[in-house]
């Protein structure tokens, strides 16, 4: 199943180039605790982006923008065919690490940097895309650049969403463009494939002490926010039969979706009530209102809608329910899916298999095009945070296997069948 | 056991008159929404002492003072022996009613009113006893007023004190001086009984369907604060055996306290989580921390104790628990609800017994000098709210009962036993 080709190109990837990347990559916006806080379209973020910019030149490779400001760095192929695709985001949370979206990014240019080396031309082109603003911490929502690229009548819903400064995306996207004058701009492409190397941002290889994972799918999501509704009240003066204390009420809800959840098979559910709001929030005083959000997740869509069978069933005079955000199961592409097997196999890789429970560009991407992802492991399964760590020997692992699988993707004539990722179930 | 004296003092309550003065009263500080702010030795509430002042001169009584700014109208009696003292407070909450607290200084007013009407000297001087800052909510703690007169060297500890625009106690007290210099300043005096009359400030005697209590005591009560500790992590890629999620811990924690409450006698029991403040308090990261409050009353220190007990148990590596407050309960003095229930049976007044669940001026006073209270009935138990309201009949039956009682008091040549409140349980 796999040609020597890239097997051959893993070999070229060297591991001291891609720390070094990563280090300087991370100077752009760097805080004092360790951390980087670089926002989608920001002076630093800019500055990354031109940094990017110079380095794929160097490489000979052709940069190419879009309406949302996604970045595509592009190595020609043999033939003008449709490219195979890989990246991330450069973005971070306003106190994040340096390897969460940046490692999938500098991979991607190290696996560029090692065909140039090699001196290997692919049938194919290979693209490292930049999306932009997927932490969804300057601009709301997330995932911006990669969801406007596979829907691009999504961005006129976007350019008016301001940033805390009053800043609308129009503006930061009008000045990011003023920057890069000279970028060729271009509509949204087919693509043959997109392979998204990220860390797992979770416990679950570390654990299992595996060093990089073929990852599945994503779970689909619900976001549900609930508001209870009791009546105020002296805590001294009325007695317990009397209360109406909303947050009983809140508590008693929670307890019995934790129940019917507990029904549920463990190994894929994520249940998470993250947000409370109590009013008027005073200690001798009985809760008139409780408001809270819960974060629901599981890989197959049946579940996903038993739970919202759940949700409609807690409705009622005093109990408030609203859906706020919902997202189906992302299958990732089966013949993907066998060609990462490959390439892991013939690097003498032990894989996991994983479903990410996190969003990423590649949730969007599955849409578009055959998408998949590896993942490598997060130490403590930390991320979001200046103490993101993934050993230097998994990063170098997730490079190799990504640019074996690019490389072997990048030389088939025929592209892969893009099944609706939708349609089937994870489990 | 009772002489005319009471019951005919009653019979000179005029209710008309009493509606009338309320209604005067809550003309300053009155809110367009029908309710009243008159914080704390605020221009407001100096311009109701002054109007005050005025009426206690009209009626022939002497006014006096002290360093906390108490008012003390007394009508002196054919002996100067320790007088018999009602009262209670003026000041509001930031949007109150126009009954907790005034009420009680209304009717001891118009129980004045009638001893002058009817001619009659009592053997003790009877005052009317005006309490500053019982509601707390311009300056902290509540009851300054009450517990400085109590024990007077709380006082220092007050004058620091600052509202929310960063006067202090001591600014506003002197400003209070300087409006009535006239004043004779006393320090705390000996006295033969506190009684207070108070709505109820609950549902109690409206569902039972009684125009008046007499208030055996009140609830002891903690003010406990606990916070709960977890680890923040993704909502979407932490595994739910892998979570530390502090709000869970802190549900868990609520539940069996719950359930060990749910073993005490119900009717005594009040238990309310007011409070909870979560950390990060975002709707995709697991909380790392959890801060709920809780507020336990009981009128038994035996059971309060054991709940000091079960609070203690809380406590691990992960839950760290406070006590922020903590108040004995106290029993009402024998001898004096003895003289009440003889006054409401003389009266033919369907009197229920009850303790109460909120604090009162009468908590200190009871530590000072026998001490006891009358409660009117709340409709639907509110206050605090300008919705505060009780049936001008019931206000009328409870200032003919404190009137019967203070006469009654006020005639009788050897003072009632004071006993230590603490000692003596309510159940």
């Amino acid at each position: 199943m796999l040609n020597s080709a890239g097997v051959q190109l893993a070999g070229n990837i060297n591991p001291q180039r891609l720390m070094a990347r990563l280090a300087q990559l991370a100077e752009f916006g760097a805080l004092a605790n360790g951390g980087v806080n670089r926002q989608a379209l920001s002076a630093e973020e800019l500055d990354a982006r031109a940094w990017l910019i110079d380095w794929a030149f160097a490489l000979g490779c052709e940069v190419l923008t879009d309406d949302c400001a996604n970045l595509f760095i592009r190595r020609a192929g043999r033939e003008d065919l449709p490219p195979v695709v890989t990246g991330s985001h450069i973005d971070t949370q306003p106190c994040g690490g340096n390897l969460d979206g940046c490692y999938g990014v500098i991979a991607g240019m190290e696996c560029l940097s090692a065909l140039v080396q090699a001196n290997i031309t692919t049938l194919r082109p290979i693209e490292v895309a930049i999306w932009m603003n997927e932490e969804g911490s300057r601009f709301s929502p997330g995932a911006m650049g990669s969801s406007a690229f596979v829907q691009p009548q999504r961005l006129s819903d976007y350019l008016n969403n301001q940033d805390a400064q009053g800043v609308t995306l129009q503006q930061a996207l009008a000045e990011c463009h003023q920057r890069f004058p000279h970028l060729p701009r271009r509509a949204t492409i087919p693509m043959a494939a997109f392979v998204e190397l990220h860390i797992e941002q979770g416990p679950v290889l570390e654990q299992a002490n595996q060093p990089l994972a073929v990852v599945q799918g994503i779970q689909g999501v619900r976001w549900y926010q609930v508001s209870c509704l009791g009546q105020s009240a002296h805590a001294g003066t009325t007695p317990m039969a009397d209360r109406k204390d909303a947050m009983s009420l809140a508590r008693q809800r929670v307890a019995q979706l934790e129940k019917q959840a507990a029904t549920l098979p463990a190994d894929q559910l994520r249940l998470t009530f993250g947000r409370w709001e109590v009013e008027p929030n005073a200690i001798n005083t009985i809760a008139s209102r409780a408001t809270f959000t819960l974060d629901f997740r599981h890989a197959d869509p049946a579940v996903l809608a038993q739970f919202d069978g759940w949700m409609q069933q807690l409705a009622a005079d005093n109990v408030v329910v609203e859906c706020v955000f919902s997202h189906q199961p992302v299958a990732f592409n089966p013949q993907l899916l066998a060609q990462q097997y490959a390439c892991v196999q013939a690097l003498q890789i032990d894989a996991a298999t994983l479903t990410s429970g996190a969003f990423h560009d590649a949730m969007h991407l599955a849409s578009h095009c055959p998408t998949s992802m590896f993942f490598v492991p997060s130490h403590n399964g930390i991320s979001h945070n200046p103490a993101e760590y993934t050993d230097p020997q998994y990063l170098y692992l997730g490079a190799k296997a990504l640019a074996c699988c690019l490389t072997e993707l990048a030389n088939q004539p025929i592209g892969v069948t893009h099944e609706h990722p939708h349609l089937s179930c994870l489990l």
